[in-house]
């Protein structure tokens, strides 16, 4: 087998495990698949869920595109070669419980070819990012405690490395720099070396892949019942429109996809299913919401802090002493 | 008077007289001003009105700003000079019925400076443009017959010309070209010349810009009272969708305002305030709904086509013969 029907089966089979994962903790709405063909080569599998018990809207798609390297891609990628392949899956998932996070992944593979379709080139790129409207410490510390586990497993500098990447990719700059959310992990640009092989990247693709049901759904299974208002909901809703704005504003693979002729439906899957946009909207000091966005304008290291907890332990034993 | 202070006081004058028309029409809501500096030179009185009983969210601003030429105005917008001045009102209308259209006008000026503060350029721009969410083509005639009406009165070449730029102008290039709604008028970089003097120019967005009422209030008074559906207003939230794609991913205004250290919230005050993204949503073939996108796809000539009485008419007389 190829490195690329490798890879291939590899995202085939992340995209079942997970949609099975979603479905199960959904219990009522199932995914409908859109398989689409791309004019200049290759196609996708993309999978939808919308007005489920838990999540309101979500897609899981796969795609295997290639194609010759055209000039627009010389110049503004600055790719250079004959022909092009690439594979992925990219996943975004708005759940309808404000309580219950946003997720987002994305994992992918790149290849380069010269005009004997030989290998040039080849990178992997991908991660994980958690997208809270109401901020629970425990759940920021498992997410992110899930991901070093599987980094520290092929390497102790991937996890600080990744997370810090994430925390300056998933970023609205005309918003005082504050984060989408509360990070994971992102890489990208990774080629094989003697010591981290093709199947070394390939691997931890998969592992990081196929950790969404233990970093994702264990959160979704502990919140998604929490009972909440119409003024959580009108929080989520704000929040959300911190999305859209990344997502069209910043979001390189977005952008990319809009302005060359991308599967449009497939790309802005991603966007929420219902948004606000208030004049000017401000949470009031000091309250659950206003604890969020400090969270998203001051990205946390979140597995090396005090906990509130400690905070409080410490407090109390200085009182009694 | 210099020009720039005559411009000014145009623009003051505008606002007052569409926050008059806007707050008369709605009978509920009152417009609330939010004074800003900007700390590089300048500043703005940006007047938002929000949950009345026609408009759920609207602003109506003016700005005057200035500053040096920086090195990334040079390479960037290709503006060559030492410093520049610009000055102009922006409005966006978001009704609350979804058979009241929405609405968007922009006129400005920009001045250039030489190292002695002597003007070496200066150029004017604006328009105003619909955006339906039902199509009644008796507005779309009237709205377009206001705007030639008052081009007519200035140059004959006017409303074809600028009909055609904004028609260009405010186009979601990645789906299929279509349309943000059914257009208007929008003019850019024009300068004065012997026939056309500064006065002219000043004159003429005077006069579309006052044309606003005319041109707009009035379709609101026709259609504010129309009952309408959750259905319809689904739709609403669905094209006002289209609204934030355009404003995010495609005008150089707001992109530009973003990247640029813009004052954020009065940029973004364009975005609608509820707005719904569903996976590959398409009206059902021949609906009002159709209708509307079929006229955002198609561009159409309002004041050159055979209307829909005259097509009945004709109908029925060759019926008759």
């Amino acid at each position: 087998m190829s490195v690329k029907e490798h890879w291939i089966s590899i995202i085939h089979q992340m995209q079942d495990n997970i949609c099975a994962a979603v479905e199960a903790c959904d219990g009522k709405a199932i995914f409908f698949e859109d398989k689409w063909d791309r004019p200049e080569g290759g196609g996708g599998k993309t999978r939808v869920i919308a007005n489920g018990n838990v999540f309101e809207k979500g897609g899981v798609n796969t795609s295997i595109v290639f194609g010759d390297v055209t000039d627009a891609m010389k110049t503004q990628l600055k790719i250079n070669g004959a022909k092009w392949f690439a594979c992925g899956l990219s996943l975004v998932i708005h759940p309808l419980n404000p309580f219950v996070p946003t997720v987002h992944c994305n994992y992918r593979m790149f290849e380069l070819y010269n005009e004997k379709e030989e290998v040039i080139d080849r990178w992997f790129g991908g991660g994980t990012d958690l997208t809270p409207y109401y901020l629970f410490e425990e759940d920021a510390r498992h997410f992110h405690q899930t991901y070093k586990n599987v980094c520290d497993q092929f390497d102790p500098s991937f996890y600080p490395t990744f997370k810090n990447t994430c925390d300056n990719y998933f970023v609205n700059w005309h918003r005082n720099e504050e984060r989408r959310g509360i990070g994971g992990i992102f890489y990208d640009y990774q080629r094989a070396t003697e010591k981290q092989d093709v199947d070394f990247w390939m691997n931890f693709g998969n592992r990081c892949g196929n950790a969404f049901a233990e970093a994702y759904i264990t959160i979704v299974e502990k919140r998604k019942h929490a009972a909440y208002t119409e003024a959580n909901k009108h929080w989520q809703e704000i929040r959300r429109g911190r999305y859209v704005e990344f997502n069209l504003v910043h979001d390189r693979g977005t952008l990319f996809g809009l302005k060359t002729n991308g599967r449009i439906e497939s790309i802005l899957m991603s966007l929420p299913p219902t948004v606000r946009f208030e004049y000017n909207y401000q949470p009031a000091f000091g309250t659950a919401e206003y604890k969020m966005q400090e969270a998203c304008l001051h990205p946390r290291d979140w597995l090396n802090e005090t906990t509130d907890e400690e905070k409080d332990e410490w407090a109390r034993r200085s009182n009694t002493c």
